[in-house]
């Protein structure tokens, strides 16, 4: 990589910094909440220090709570020392990237929040005698998503503003309706253009890295489709719970939560076609494509294709764990899914019939997300049967968390003085191969956001082609309760539906193993 | 694997004995020579070991030497203390192992030898009360190779004989006619399947290997063909001169010595169809399809598609070494070629016009086995220019020797928050996977004629078809003598003439790392 004289806001900053130098002013709103704290903020720092922050910009926070500049400042440096990839600040570090923070106290429901906050970008602009491009992020409850851009609009803050973004946090509605209902709210005041839904499973580096694989390769192209690939497996499986969040969670549901969102986003990169360009319209045209052939659910049949499952107590890492319903904010007879299989199918020449299984849960045995492509058996087994008692049908895994790398199972003649075949696995790690820390999946989507590279970002389209595809199975789910939850144990990777639904192709759930590293341990 | 009680003639083995339970005689010809103290020895007392020998077998070593049974075993056994896979053995292990070999004295140009043979053979046989199967081995100097057959048939024991079978080291014939001279002395006394040429390159495992990768996997299949493949290179080099052998290359050189029956065999093995079974038969003709299909040089061309090189003095590992031509036993001008590279074309449908660079060569800068298959570029590149700087296409490697494995170059998205590709290795080592020691290519060899497994060794057909190839270079490059020799420095890579034979393609030779774990390192 060509790397110049950083430019940057920090004279320490390593990398070139935006090719974009207009100043940028980022309004946070629900400056004051966890988001903020946890995530915004500490990536917005490594940015910083970086190089990657233009000369001219200012964070200003807005939330109902009263704070001085101070308490602000000294609140997100404990976030930062806490979550920043980069580690702790030094002190002059720090004290340079906190005199960009400001705080309002705001109550973001009221006009007069925004005639103050006009007032204040104008200030600050007419400071720099430029202006500056303005990005709004909504990192508030999903409540005031609403409330905001036409009060952004009134304010003159919005698509008549040259340059100014709008970023919304997930949940983006919590079904169809309502969100077209925020689509049109958005799209009233916003140009599709300005607009960023952030989903932060598409910043990680190797979801971006399945389109290079796909991509950038001659070589899997030829082979990824319907006569060679027999299933798609995607599993993404937390060891944590709800954590503190049962109110939230019991509204949500791993439909919701996991689903109709990032897993729907992985099943898109990996089933959908080469794109002509790296354009973001192309990029999300392609993905688009295949949201739009997914086969629809009937709602007579929903429990054939989709199955769900709570958690019951348990033991995870040699500790016991309540059961989802004894959480705290969880009712004692909730019915919400803290699992949830679907088994797609995608209508297109490339992959009729092919089914696509994807699986999340909370409460599983480790934190562990891949994908599995498996391929169908060699079409004329060649080997006596003697030699291939151990055989396998090839599988490609793409790990994206944790050890992100990709395997690739093939079978390998065992070193001895017969032919005996078996399993084994080349494999390649991130890491390793590059010996370097990934960027956060935030520090990602924070630089697209003031570069204006939505690829990564969702369409209105996407989000209402996605919410299409989950509609009957909402539904199904809301109106039957399921009678046996919990139906799994904390700690475990058997949840008894889920297995049913793939045994009846004839097929399994591939174990993943803790760690790819830990698969070669196996043998 | 389905590990019973060992049956074998040693106690302590640990694999199944040989299925076939009949004692076996086993006559070296030849066994003074180097061949038998060096590598059939070692391998035939690790076999006994591992429990592969039949409960009731003898070795019995003739040649024109006089020596003692204990001479003989004593000089077997210092060769087992240095070259045995399995070690330096334990006093005992080698006392039973020993009492198995005897030694005669005889001028194998007379008759006298042959009938004494069958006298020893007929007594030992009545001994077992058996019919014990023979095999003849021939390590002897090739001049002996047509002495032998006719004398054997005169005694009684070639193809009269049931179960006995000949086994034929290299060099088989320095061309068409000679090979087909010696063909036709061993077909007039054996049967095809009684006779066991030696290529002890297929015997290696990784040799093998290629057939499980290609034929047990469905994923490579696919895209094994001109529409995915750009080109094929074999690289074999030697760091080694021709050590003490100078006046047999002088009459051999690098086309006879190693591109006649190594990389020819090797290109046999990647360019093969898919056999219906791993029957030997079977795999012969699919490897002597390949040969028919290859494209016969034009004599008056062969410089187009075939260069040759013989290495000046020059350094290896910074010692100093002397050039060919002031090697002992090398005449001071000699024109023989200690390395050759050939540019091959395979005329049927899976390989037109993908040409398959071969080379092989002494006094290289290290000693390295290995396959590359260069796959085409993407057939449209997505990804925009800035992201693509160190773009380069798949490319596959079969690593023969050293570190046995397989490395699958693709491109990867580097960590970092802007796309740029970069390419990484997939890998895969058989030591890591197996952790296991492969047995030497002798030991597989030796129990496939016990067996009589004659997949691993070339029928007639295979060898003549492997001589017409090279006829009209070995033509060409008699009547025309290099102006240039010396042409490369020992330790270097680069040898002027290949360099433009693949140039002129528009395409370069792949520089092999010493370990292909330093390519890692490269980065």
């Amino acid at each position: 990589m060509n790397r110049t004289q950083p430019r940057g806001a920090y004279p320490g900053g390593t990398v070139e910094p935006l090719t974009q130098p207009n100043p940028v002013i980022i309004v946070i709103f629900g400056a004051a909440g966890d988001l903020t704290w946890r995530k915004l903020v500490p990536a917005l720092y490594t940015l910083f220090v970086d190089g990657w922050m233009p000369e001219r910009f200012a964070i200003v926070g807005l939330d109902l709570k009263p704070m001085s500049d101070e308490e602000f400042r000294a609140r997100l440096r404990s976030g930062v020392d806490e979550f920043s990839r980069c580690g702790r600040p030094d002190d002059d570090a720090w004290r340079l990237f906190a005199s960009h923070l400001s705080y309002r106290s705001a109550d973001l429901g009221s006009s007069e929040a925004y005639r103050m906050l006009a007032g204040l970008l104008e200030e600050q602009c007419g400071r720099w005698d430029l202006d500056a491009f303005i990005i709004h992020y909504l990192a508030t409850p999903p409540a005031l998503f609403e409330v905001i851009p036409p009060r952004l609009a009134a304010a003159g803050l919005a698509r008549d503003r040259t340059g100014s973004r709008i970023v919304v946090e997930k949940p983006f509605g919590r079904d169809l309706e309502s969100a077209r209902a925020l689509n049109r709210i958005l799209t009233a005041v916003f140009d599709e253009s300005q607009i960023f839904r952030i989903d932060h499973y598409l910043g990680k580096e190797t979801v971006q890295n399945i389109l290079a694989f796909r991509f950038a390769n001659a070589l899997f192209e030829p082979i990824w489709d319907r006569r060679y690939i027999d299933h798609v497996q995607v599993t993404v499986a937390e060891q944590i719970g709800i954590e503190h969040r049962g109110a939230y969670y019991e509204r949500t549901g791993a439909l919701r939560d996991m689903i109709q969102n990032h897993l729907v986003q992985i099943l898109c990169l990996i089933a959908m076609e080469p794109p002509v360009s790296f354009d973001a319209d192309e990029i999300r045209n392609r993905m688009t494509d295949v949201l739009r052939a997914i086969r629809p659910i009937h709602p007579d049949r929903v429990h054939e294709s989709a199955v769900r499952g709570q958690y019951g107590a348990g033991w995870i890492s040699g500790e016991r764990v309540p059961a989802y319903r004894a959480e705290p904010g969880v009712s004692p007879g909730s019915t919400t899914e803290t699992f949830a299989a679907i088994r797609f199918f995608v209508d297109n020449w490339r992959w009729q019939d092919i089914p696509f299984y994807m699986r999340t849960g909370k409460r599983m045995p480790a934190r562990v997300s891949e994908v599995v492509i498996q391929f169908r058996p060699v079409p004329h087994q060649s080997f006596p049967a003697t030699a291939i008692r151990d055989w396998q049908p090839n599988r490609l895994v793409l790990r994206i968390q944790p050890d992100e790398g990709i395997l690739l199972r093939f079978q390998a003649k065992r070193p001895g003085l017969r032919v005996n075949l078996s399993p084994v696995d080349m494999h390649f790690f991130y890491r390793e191969a590059f010996r370097a820390v990934p960027p956060e999946a935030y520090e990602t989507l924070l630089v697209d956001v003031m570069l204006g590279d939505a690829t990564l970002f969702k369409r209105t389209d996407q989000i209402e082609a996605a919410w299409s595809i989950m509609t009957p199975i909402l539904e199904a789910w809301e109106v039957s309760s399921p009678p046996d939850f919990p139906n799994y144990a904390a700690g475990t990777w058997i949840v008894e539906p889920a297995e049913v639904l793939i045994a009846r192709d004839g097929r399994n759930w591939l174990m993943p193993a803790a760690s790819p590293r830990d698969r070669d341990e196996e043998k």
